[in-house]
Formats: C-alpha cells, structure tokens, sequence
C-alpha cells in the first residue's frame, strides 16, 4: 500500500522538487516525517526570509520552488514575500498546513479559517483538497497552473492527518498518472501576426526596441540580441524590472527608461515604432502627466501574459512564448545593415576610485565594488536609494546575472544567504531614507541605530565595515575569492535621495 | 470637451459592442441617457434571461457580448447564467450600476457593498474604477481580458455619476488609445513540440483523437477534419460539451464518449496513443472507479486554456491555439492511407416516424423534429433528460450549428428568444425528470402542473401543442418555413430518465 | 448505526426547520432520498422564487428558513434573492449540493469551483465542511449564525456522498449535542447607558422618535408604542423599509421621512432630540446634498445591529437588543402627560372610490383595494412606482402586517404562493416606469406586451382583469373571502412616476 | 478650508488614537507631510513587529491601535500579525497607503491591486473610499467597527493624493460629525434568561466556572471573583488563551483546563453545570477522541462574541457583555455559604532555587525569574515549550497583568520594545523544539547557531547571558530595578518538550 505521503514525495521527484524552503510547525511535521535522504528542507526564521529564498533559488534555477508553511500565522508572515513572488512572476508552490480535519469546524487551535482565502490575491489558486487522497493531484495541478504563464505563485492547505491515509489501487495509479504529466513550453505567436510585424519592423523609418525582465526569464536574451543586431534596433530596458533583458555593455543599449509618462513619451520621441518585448507598457511610478506615446508613434507588446496584454493603455499586443516568437520574427527581418559598432567590443575594466569624502558617497562605493568583483558575479540589488548608483557602475552583460525584487516589498536579496556564497554590500547612510522626506517636521519617527555587523555576527556572518572605497574593493575582492558563505560587508555612505 | 459617456461610447463602437443586453434600474439610467442610433439595447425582464441571451449572441457571432444590470439585485440575479458563461468559456463584459459615489460610504440603497466580490469566483476580473475618469480604461481592459484565453465574463461597477465627468485633452487622448488597441490572436504551439507530437501520431499503431466544443469556437473544424481524414483517425466526441467540434455525420465520426472513469478508458480500449483537441481530459459525472486510461496508453491534449492543461488528470499537454497548432500539426503528418470511406457521403435523409404510444416516446418525438426541421438550423439543445434521443436523430454536420449550456444550469436557450426566428421544442412529460428518483418517497415535493401553451402565449409568442409524430413534424415544418419570430411547440412524451 | 443524513435530519427537526424550500438536482438528490413524512418540501421552479419564497416566510414565521440549491448555477440563480435576504436580515440557511468528494479536484460538470467563495458577500458565513462527518455541526452552527444579530443568510455546501456516511458513537453523540444546543435571546443595553437616555428623553424640550422595520422584526412593537405614548413623542417611519414599526393608524404617528439629506433634516427641524430605534440613520436614496440633521439636534440610534451602528454618519449609538432595551428605557421615563389624543380611535372605514378616468390612476386603485381588503391582511408591496398611492391608502396597524424588500430586488412578493391563499394585485400601467425616463430616447428598448391574466392561469392560478374601481373592489373582495390559493387581479392604471 | 489631512486628524485625536505603529514607503508620506506635534510616530522596521507592539499596546490600554503600512508588501509583510491581532480579539484600524487614484488602473508600482482582499479574512472590514472626500467618514466607520464585539482589526485603503483634497462646508461638517460619534457599551443580557441561569446555578449540586481571557478584556474581573466566592465555585481556567481572566492565587483556582476532548470531560466529570465566561467552548489542539462534557453536565456560556456562542459544540449560550451580565447574575445568586478558604491569603513569596543541572532546567530558570520579578509585573509570555514550566511557578493574579498571543503566531512579545521598560528573558535551550520531533530522521534542517546577546546588542539593547539560577535571578532584579528600556537575559536551558 501507499499512503498519501509516499506519493506526495513521488510526484515531487518527478517535478524537480526536492528543495523543501519552511519554516515548520505541528501541523507541517506530519508532510515532514521519515524526511528522504535525497530530499532537502531549507529552514527559515521568519517566513518573509523562507519566502524570499525560495523566490531566488526559483528564479536562478528556473524551477518551481517549494514552501512550507506553519498555518495561518506563517502564510500571514509569509504574505508580503509572496505579493513579491507574484510581482516577480516567479513559479513557486505554497503549502501550508491545517489543524487535523476532525478538529477544523470546531476551529480548534491552529485552524487555518478560510484557508484558501487568506493568501489571495497575490496566489493564481488557492485550494484545501476535499479528502485526504486528493492530495497528490492537487498538488501535480499546483505545479502546472504555478508555471503556465503568467508564472506566480499558488497555495494548497493541506491537514495534518492527511499524509498518513492509504492510496488504494486505482488513487495509487492516478497518483502515478498524475506525476508522469508534463505540460508543454512557450507557443509561437500566429505567423501571420509576426509577418505583419516583421513588415512593419522593416519599413518603419526609426524603430526602436524595448526590453524586459521577461526576456530574461524566458531565455529570450539570444533571441532579442540577434534581433536587435540584426536590424540594428536601439534597446532601451524597461525601469523597474527584476532582471535584465539585454546586455548593457552593448553598443546598441541606450540605457533605463525614466519611469514617468510625459519624460517616457519624450525619451521615445522621433521613433515611428517601438517594439515592446517581455516589459510592461509601461512602469510609471511618480505621477507626471503627459501623452503616453509621441504624436505618430505606433508600439506593439510581445508578452506572454495575458494581463499584461490587456492592461496596456497603448499600442497593440502579441501574447505568445517570447523566445519562439522573437526566434521567428528575426529569421522574417532581413539583415539591414551590418552596423559594425553593434559589435564593438565591451567597456574596459573599471578602476577603482578616490573617495570622495567621508563618508565616501553611494556612488563612489558603488563604483568600488563594481571594480572589486569578479567577472561572473551574480548581482542581487536591493537599496532602491542607490539605484541609480548602481546603474551607472555596474553594467550587466550575461542572462540571469542580475536580480531584483520588483512588487515594492524588501528582504528578497537577504534571504539568498543558506551557507551559500554570498557577499552582501550594504551601502548604509544611518538615515532611513524613505522617512527622511518627513524628517524635517515635528515628531519624526526616531530611526533606530542598528550595528549590522553586530546583527550579522549574531547570525554566525563574519562581517567587516569598509573605511574607504579602497578599502570596500579589497574586502570585496577577499570576499568574493575562493569564498565558502555568506560575508557582510558595511559600507558607511552619505545620505542619498530616495526612490521607493 | 469629452464626457466619459461619450468616450466610453467611442471605445464601445471600437470594439463592436453597441449592442447591449440588459435589465437597468435607476442606477443604469446615466449610462443610457442620450443612447445613440446605432446602438441597441435588448432588453430582459429578468437577469438570467439577459445573461442568457448575450451568451448566444457572443456565441454565435465570436463577439464579446456587453451586458448592462442594476446594481447588486441585477448582478445576483444574473449570477447563475453568468457561471454558465464561465463554463462555456463565452467573451462577456458584464456591466452594474452603482450608487452615486458621495453616497457608497453610507450604503445608501442601491449601494452594491463589496460589489467587486460579488460576482465572483464566477468572473476572471472584477473592478471598480477608483475615478469616473477611469471608466473607458477600464472597460477597455475589461474586453481584453474577457478575450484572453481562456475567454470568459468580466466585471465592471460603474458609480451612476461618473458618465457626466468631462475628460481633460490627455484623458480623452488615452481613451482613445484604449480604443484603438487590439490583442494579437491564437499563438502555434511551438514547433519542436508540434513536431515531435506529429512523429508520435505517423509510428503509433492505433491512434485515435477526441475533439471538443473549443474546436467549434476556435474556427478549428477544418483543421480538425484534414487532421483526421489524413491520418485516418477515429474520431469520439468529448461529452457534456456546448458546442460540437467534429462533423457527425462523418464516417470517422464515432460517437459520445461516456462521461464516466471505468466505461470512457474501455472505449479508448486497443489505442496506444490518444489525441485530446479542445476538450477537457475528461468530464466525467456519475463517478464510477476505474482506471483513467487503458494500460500503455498515451495522451497529449492540445489546449488554448492553461487551466485545462493543468487540470487534466493524464497525459501530457500542448497549451496553444487550437486552429495555428492543429494546422501545422496536419502539413507535418504524412498521408498514410487514402481512405475512401474517410470521404463517404452522409446518412440519408431521415423519415417521420410512426408514433409508438400515447403520449409519444421522446425518442420518437426526437426523430420526427430531426426529420422536419430545415437543413440549415441551429440546434440549441437544453433538455438533458432527452440528449440521448437527441443524439441518436440529430447529427450536427457544421461548424457553430449546436449550442447547449455547460454549466450544469438551464435557461441558456429559451432566452435566445428575442424576435428573432426560434422554434422552442418542449418535449414535456409532464413530469420533473430530475425530481423522479425521489417520487416514490412519501413528502416529494408536488410538480406544478404548467400549461406551456399558455405560457407562451402571455408572452405574446405563438404556441401549439403536437398531438403525434406527424403532427409534430407538419408543425416543426410550418414554424421553420419563413418564420418571423419565435414559436413554441409542445411535444407531450412519456417520462425519461433524468441525466443530471 | 446513525447515518450523517439521520443526525442532519434530527437537528433539522430540533431547529423547527422541517419545511425546506428548493429546486434541487442530481447533487441534492441524496439529501433527499427516503424524505421524512413530517418534512415538507417547497419546490421552486426558479432559485430567485425558491429563496423568495423562504424569506417570507422566515418572515411571518420568524423561524429560520432552510433552503436547498442546485451546486453552482442554482445558488447563482438564487444570488439576487439572498441580497434581498440580506437586506431584509432574514435568518436563513442556504445548502447547496456538491460533487462527490473524489471528483471535485477534477472539476467534474456539477462541481462548484470555489464554492464558499460564490454566496459571497451576501452572507455571514460560507462554508464546505471538511469531512461528512461535520455536516451536523457545520449545520448547527449555521442556523446560530443566521440567527444572531443581525441576522442574515449563512451558506453550506455540502458534498453528495456526505449522507450515507455512518458515525461512530462519539460523532453521533457530539451531533446529538448539536441539535440541543440554545442560544440566548437579545440583551439589554447596559442600564446606566439607558437611564441616561432616559434623562435626555426627559430633558428634551420637543424629542420626537423615529421607526424601523427592525421593531416589527424584533417584536417591539408594543414596547415602542408604549415609551412613545408615555412621552407623548411624535413618531416618523424611516422610508425604505421592510417591514412597519408604528402602527399608520395611530395618532402619533407622523408618516415617512423622505430619503434625501437636506429634506430629512428638514422634517426633523425644531426637535432637539431623535430617537432612532431599529432603523438605518438614515436610507437616502436621490443624493440631495445637505446637512445630515437640523442645527444643535443630538441624536441616538437603537439598534441591535454592531453594523449599523458603525455606519451611521451622525449621532451616538446603542447597540442591543430592541424589545427589552425600549421596554427598560419605557420604565425609566416618566409619564408627563395624559395625552388623550395618544389613545384617539383609529381612522373611519374607506369606501371605494369613484374612477378618475380609463383607465383608472394607481391612487383610485389602491384606494379600491383599501377599502375592499379584509381587517386581517397582511400586505406584501413590491410596486415602487406606487408606493406613495399605497401609503396614501394603506395605512398598516398591526405586527407583521407589512413585508416588502428592501435590498432593491423585485420578485419576493410573487414568491409566496404556494398554494397559499394570496390575492395579487398588479397595479398595470402597461409601461416599465423605470425605463419611462430613457423612452424619449432613440434606440429605447421595446418594452414586451404581457398578458398578465394568461401567464397566471399558464401556472393553475385563476386571474381577472378589473375594469373599474367598483369592479376592482369587488374582485378583491371576491378573492380575500374564503380563499383557499392564489388569486391572480391585473388592475390597469395609467403611468405613475418611477421611484427606484 | 479644510482639507481631508486636517479633518482625518481631528477624528484620530477624537477617538484617542494620536499613536500611529507603522513603518511608511512613499505611499504614505502623504498621510504624514506637516505630522503634529500631539501625534506620535512609533516605527518599526518590519511590519510583524509594527502590528505586534500595536497590538499590546491596544491590550494595554483598552484603546483601538492605529497602524500605517506601505501598500501591498507592507500589508502583506503584517498578515501574520494581523491574523494573531484577530485571534486575541484586538481592537485594531489598519491603514495602508495605495497609489495615486490617476495610476490604480494602469497598476502602475506600489498599486495595491485588490486592496482590499488582501487582508482576509483576518479584518472585519476592508474598505477603499471611492472619493477622498469619504476617508474621514470611512475612518470613523473604521474605528466603531473594530470596536465592536468581537473585536478586532479592519482595514482601510488610502490612495496617497487624497489627503490634499479639499473639503467643501458639507463635507467638512459631517466629518465633524463623524468625529464627535459615540457607540454604546456592553449590553446585559436578557433579565429573565439571567434568572433563569441563577435559578440553575442555585439549584446545582455541584457547579463548576471555567473563565476565559475576554473576562479581563472586558474589565469583569472583579464581577466573575464576586460570583464564584459568593457561590464557593471551582474556577478553572480555559486553556491557550491570551490572558487570564481569575487570580491564579486564589483558593478558588483549579488550574487550567487539559486542551484535548477526552481529558478536559474528565476534567470537568462529577460536575452537573459548567458555566463557562468569556472563554469558547473549548479549545482543543491535539486530536483526542472521547465525549465533549462527562454525562449528565449541563453547560452554559456566557459571550459577548455571537461568533463563539455559534461555535460552542456544546452547551447553551448567552450573547451579552459579560461584566453587566456577570454583576446581574452576582446579585441574584444567593449566597449559599461563607467559605472562608475562598479568601485565603495567597501562596508565600517563591524562594530562589539552586541549578539542577548545567545549563539548568527550564523550570529552574522560570522559578528563578518568578522569585525575582517585581510584584507589578506584567507578564508577556511567548515561549510555548516552556508553558507548563511558567505556569508552574508565575501566578497570576491581577487584571491585565499576563499577554500572549492565541492565534499560534509569535513575535507579538518582542514587539513591545519601543524603548519601554521591557526585560526579555529567553530560555535558550539551543535546539528548535518545534522542530526536534523529526531531528532524528535523515536530512532534518540545521538549526542556525544564534547568538542573541549579539543580536540584541546589535539593535542597542544591553544582553546578558546567565550562568545558573541565582545569576539568573541577579539579572533579572537588576533589569527591573529602575529600567528605563529594554534588556534581554539569555537563560541557557535544557531541550523542553515542544507544545504548539
């Protein structure tokens, strides 16, 4: 016989998923129990930091990540960190578990009320399988709704007393069925509709292309690239996106978009097409008026989400798989002109800098580090003041190389830290800059002093603040060498204008 | 200066959608004052027959349907035929009035409390717009997304006073780019999976495909048809469908499949490989145990609908465009066998019957309708106690030529009733079908004796009531030759076993 | 062995619930099977008259009412009639049959997807116990939510496979329990808090006191008549409301105050201080801006509804129970004044009134079906159009002697006639007053031509057509007298002004 | 004129609530722009710490906590918190900022979208003013909502642009109005159902009081201590909840109830009326079958929470507040017997005890701090594994004088450190004991090493670390001698077994 929890773990073999990120309870420790070898549980202290890890591991492994949750408490703890998941389209599965089924209509302790409620909307399902056998084919679904697109996050209640029941021949067998399933990738947009667009691409007089995060998470960044070159098409990156969609280092990339209407519209000025793919159209945030689009200037969307395609105020859409689509439109693009500087080599390295007083400034850290690190570096940035800091010295050139939480919620970036190596860079002016806005009135809020190395060292970090940017770029160098976990490094900055 | 009613009309005529169904109270007054000439409104007298009525018009047009209710009464009592709409998958902008916005707060009557929950989880978005400015954004997202695979109804409250607000040159600029857009149609599934899927259907020994109602509302039948007359396919019918996928009287053409676990994997019984086209895996109701396909058998499903593809309990899943996949998928598959049968002309006309009792049977009832009525009728079937007889003399031979409700609800045909030409077939035994199981048992509930006739006839529409097969079909005949409007024909029968 | 179908039924009888009104389906079947004889079942063809039907009579009867539905598309059929049951605060349990257990996670036709989701926010509580076991307590605990203030619908949806599940001793036990639990009636408010009203009321110079159906719901009538005659206090009706809480008849009694800001405040200008007992503060429907009372008046609400206390924009709040609250705060005023006008006799008969043309206006016909109706009638309204005609003429003097819906729904009326003796008089102006108001219009709806007296006998109830008002009293007359069904008069009006 | 900012203010500072717990982002600035100077701001870093120490405070101060967070991902970051607020029934007006309105539909960043799902079913009310001119009346609506019974958080939405908004002389007029709104008190319940459970309590032969934490919640502390000494009844306490409602000390005191079905009838066995006050009935966590109450015990609840009188499995219920009702029923209970052991003096102050080991127990260490604390304490206890051991040793015995949190979440505790006299004692035993009942299986997660003097000093807070229990109580006295802020005590124990 095989009960519930036998084929619970089956199933998740068969989806990659034996990365289990939680922080657990009573009501989980039945889903733990006789924990296989080949499985692994990551085990986070509060559940904004289980979340985040999950979020990261999801997004550079490109896998669904795992959650296990304590209940209603630790999916309310949990919450915030997966309204981010959701604003990062990251596929991600949320278990949580639930008082045993005897004792939920009494609402015993530990009752999860209205389960499938609490953690919406930020989930695309949210379901408690009506009988304890269901429960592998609710979670095989979970799987599959989690990474269709648009990918986010979905839910499962699961009560504790359901793990042990017993699978007959045929729920055995269905359970079977269900972990052999595999759903089938990206569609291709019509080739008619990418025809028209290709036409379109070719007798436009200035067309211009901009990218998103999604390039990136589709493994779309070849396709734009060529794309790109080969109609020698501007790139600009869509602002405030979790990762990069095409290299800044390339002779075509014009830099972020300024994330408000009017200044949108006129850094777009003079292209008669603007070619969107895998961005929103568009992230405003300051509220500035103005035309959306220049007078005379037609846009089209490719994206694979459906939402996306809709709430677009402008311009057409293509909703499909970004790296068939871009792979087809750029086979229908004739090769205009070979644009020798869209191959142009990369800038040279970056030295490192004078301090510029003391504290030295964000941007001279920035610049510090920029220098200091190794060429493969996998970069996490999380200081919305420093943003355009980093813009400016740290330039991304290869796919999945760059991070960023984009739903407005912070500690996605900490959370990487299970004994992996990471080193964490914390441009620290001593002023909570979103509160400095209010800081000149009466009854400002008193920011508290924290000593961060302390705080890491207590956490079993080893931790170092650096003095002065040559200083930053050497403990960044020894950081990043032949490094075997996490390392804090404290870098004391001037204030710096908020952005968030 | 634009008003947002008249910018809110612009967007509408945009998008086709200046037919309107509805049943408006006091709070829907400001959305039709001044209603223009080329719009039109139908009008329900109550909300389920409204519902109902746009739901076969966007069937049977493809076009998005615009419904206009009274506040949270219109929206409640409309709420059944909208989750009707939902299981059909029909296009649908379902539009409420809303209390004047100074007085939501105090829930003045007519104030719909909560009024974005209400209709849920039978919508696929449901939105207040938080200024009267934001209406024609709104609506014009609201049309995207009810387009979006899967389609289905929308959501929209719209506080009373927010029509007369005037738009300032930006916001009436960026209504008119909501006008303008348009979404981009059904993706190919990608061409690796296509391709391999195709060398699965040339090496397997038996395969066979099922076709569901998406496949009528895709514009797929064609494809769907060269498909199977290529490969030589068998081809079953998904059950409990609302449109037809397949032509019936095609000698491929095999039948229902049983809408049961044990008897529908013994019909798929000896192929090794089966081919789901826009239908669920599977619809089964009465819930009889068994294995959900036969030992070694394989299934792909090809699906416009992620939830379908995540759903489905087996088998693997392509999540594309039915019409572009199926396409690519027929020029991949080699010819393998010139089967003539595939081409062989359909069954022969069908003759009245003699009548086999008194009353009639519903079968013979069935026979005789199948017999009289013209080659060119739309066949809108409700009548689940009968969908047996109904099949077995009714075969549905073209594309978009039979519609039935999905749901589990009823009422979906009877509303297409609006002057236009309907036949309505009541085969009335006089008895609750549903309600017999339960008749023998002391207390059943007493069945009103209604006289149809009757009825009807309060409604201004013709009635006659047949008092055998012949008289049936003379009637059947008379009402479809150069029919002006609706008639109603009552065919007392004996009791038939109830489905659902 | 006790089944969950004998515990439910066992618990249905302690409730006094043993008369249940539905429309059911194949998924309510087993609720049903083997159906007690001292169990009535009321069937509906239509969910909106099913749950109308309930209201009603939860209302006269002041029990709760039981109501049984058809999975998704029946309770949605239902939705606008429990948003008049909400509105009305009628305690009512609405169950609603479900898949069985091992086919919903594969969405089988007849699953209701998101089930406890669907009745929101209409009701209190929405639930699908976790178990068959917990049917009987998710039962009782519903009829206790139902009933506790305020009162209002609750939802269960409950699996088909639910009732043949056996308990063990405990579970029997445990549902046992169930069935005789008691919870306590209506408290009072803290009596400092009272007799602090009691000095205000006996402090004021001209307080006058305002009334809600909630007295009538509640059973205070004679405790508000009684403080009203001891204080000699004008009384104003709140408009809009379901039921009367002041006899019309009485000499106090002032009339209804009208639904808009500035022309209430100006009703109640010159009193110092209002009393509000068991209604809204206050329904205001034309947003007519103003002050929300007169210059230096106080105001106190009564109100055992938490929620209407919070709602009201003005004025201070007690919340308790209605009865012994006024009946303590009764106590504690002195009688001031022997008014003998207090104690004048009611009205002199009406006499049925001479035509005012042809047809007749609604004023002349109400003014017929007044003075022909017997002393005992109890009024259902549900004609907004003519609800000024109405109170003109009808002047209700009796507890429960009044019902309409206040939720801004149509059809709770028609809804109470099964086979009860009910005379409905349709006031027919064959016009849709509240679509007159667009008629001028182009493209204005056709309104349909009914034939009234036909649709009635179409269902088995006899119908008449007055002529005049002398013919109108008389089929009046003829109907009220030994009536043992329904009686079916279409009085034709001319036009009269729309209201909502 | 008056702006929506200024009038906003005045109605916090007429319901008292001039402390707002928050932790802003840009979408709250505006809420706070010119914050005044009798207003206070208290920060906190994460928003479970910001709820937390909002949350005791409102236990502290019996007055409704105000709290300000950052759109969705602050919201989402507080759903922990806001989920244990529900459970210990707090008082609570939760505000978040949203977008500007001219962005929401666009879902521009840092739009909450479906704002006001997002926080349930943890709020009572969630609410998005459709104009700004309504946030004063929503606010006031906010606070009596969360006031009344039972208690708890509700939610309110604020668009960051409506606070600049002007408010016309009406508008400003009825939010004056709005501020100056009182709501009523507890009610008693009804007389004759008091007397008749005075009769019952009377005629008992041997009753028995259970007491609940709402006992100290509502002030009726002294009334249910004057009942059980003037009819000489048992007290137990209702286990896991969040304060304690009878003196520990007393002799009447029995302890607190088992939470398991079986062992709390045992418990309760030989007694033939429990009347149970302020606590539901009951509260089981591990799943042990057996009947609810011994045979033949009657049972009677007395709440102000309709909510649990619904829920109760078992017994009768009396919705009323519980200090009228309590002091209604003292009075008409005679007094049966002059028991002097009722007003026995209490226990002899705890003695200091030696280490039992190294590190020592954790019931050493809570003797240790039992015999060292202050007379005044108050007690915030959050360490579930060592329940049994505090309540060992730390009796309560004064209003308000113990909080823990009831809804299974933690953290509540350390949020109470804004600078205030806290001293944290932490039994350290080293291990997760949550997480010890799988730390024998394969793979179990590594439990960080955490250094909590490092911690705590690297947020400014003096830490000690003690070495057995005389140091132990040393520090402890220390810390609360003349302690001006917070002070952690790392008190090394051995593993306890875990509870929750």
């Amino acid at each position: 016989m095989t009960t519930v929890r036998a084929a619970t773990r089956e199933l998740l073999r068969s989806r990659g998923a034996t990365t289990v990120f939680g922080n657990p309870g009573s009501t989980e420790l039945p889903f733990l129990q006789d924990f296989p070898e080949d499985f692994r549980y990551v085990l986070g202290l509060q559940e904004a930091v289980v979340v985040g890890m999950a979020d990261g591991h999801a997004q550079a492994t490109g896998r669904t990540a795992l959650v296990n949750l304590h209940s209603a408490p630790g999916v309310g703890n949990a919450m915030g960190a997966i309204v981010t998941a959701a604003a990062n389209r990251t596929p991600m599965v949320v278990t949580a578990g639930q008082q045993v089924r005897a004792m939920m209509t009494l609402e015993a302790p530990l009752t999860s009320v209205d389960a499938t409620l609490l953690p919406r909307p930020a989930v695309k399902w949210a379901y408690e399988p009506p009988r304890p056998q269901d429960v592998p084919a609710a979670l095989a679904r979970a799987f599959h709704i989690a990474e269709s697109a648009p990918r986010g996050p979905v839910f499962l209640s699961l009560p504790m007393d359901d793990f042990d029941v017993e699978l007959d021949a045929a729920e055995a067998r269905a359970a079977r069925h269900a972990a052999a399933r595999r759903v089938g990738g990206a569609a291709q947009a019509d080739r008619a509709e990418v025809e028209a667009l290709a036409r379109k691409l070719m007798t436009a007089v200035d067309p211009v292309l901009v990218t998103g995060g999604a390039v990136d998470a589709e493994g779309a960044w070849d396709a734009v690239v060529a794309l790109a070159e080969r109609r020698g098409l501007p790139v600009w990156a869509s602002s405030a996106e979790g990762r990069v969609g095409f290299p800044e280092t390339h002779p075509l990339y014009q830099g972020v978009l300024p994330p408000a209407i009017g200044p949108l519209a006129q850094t777009l000025a003079g292209h008669d097409l603007v070619l969107v793919a895998g961005a929103p159209v568009f992230r405003y945030h300051p509220c500035v008026p103005g035309p959306l689009l220049p007078e005379g200037t037609e846009l089209t969307l490719l994206t694979s989400d459906p939402g996306e395609a809709a709430r677009a105020p402008v311009g057409d859409a293509l909703v499909a798989g970004l790296r068939p689509t871009l792979e087809l439109l750029c086979e229908l693009v004739d090769k205009r002109v070979d644009d020798e500087a869209a191959h142009r080599a990369g800038d040279a390295p970056v030295e490192i800098p004078e301090a510029d007083g003391e504290p030295m400034s964000a941007s001279i850290a920035l610049a510090a580090i920029a220098g200091a690190a190794p060429a493969d570096t996998v970069w996490v940035h999380e200081s919305p003041s420093t943003v355009q800091a980093f813009r400016d010295h740290v330039r991304v050139d290869r796919p999945g190389s760059f991070l960023t939480a984009t739903g407005g919620g912070r500690g996605f970036g900490p959370a990487a830290a299970y004994r992996v190596p990471v080193t964490f860079v914390v441009p620290a002016s001593r002023e909570y800059a979103a509160l400095r806005s209010f800081g000149r009135f009466a009854n400002a809020p008193d920011v508290p002093g924290l000593d961060l190395c302390a705080l890491a060292r207590g956490y079993g970090v080893p931790a170092h603040r650096a003095t002065d940017p040559a200083h930053l770029a050497e403990l960044v160098g020894a950081a990043t060498a032949g490094q075997d976990g996490p390392v804090l490094i404290e870098a004391p900055v001037t204030g710096v204008p908020p952005v968030l």
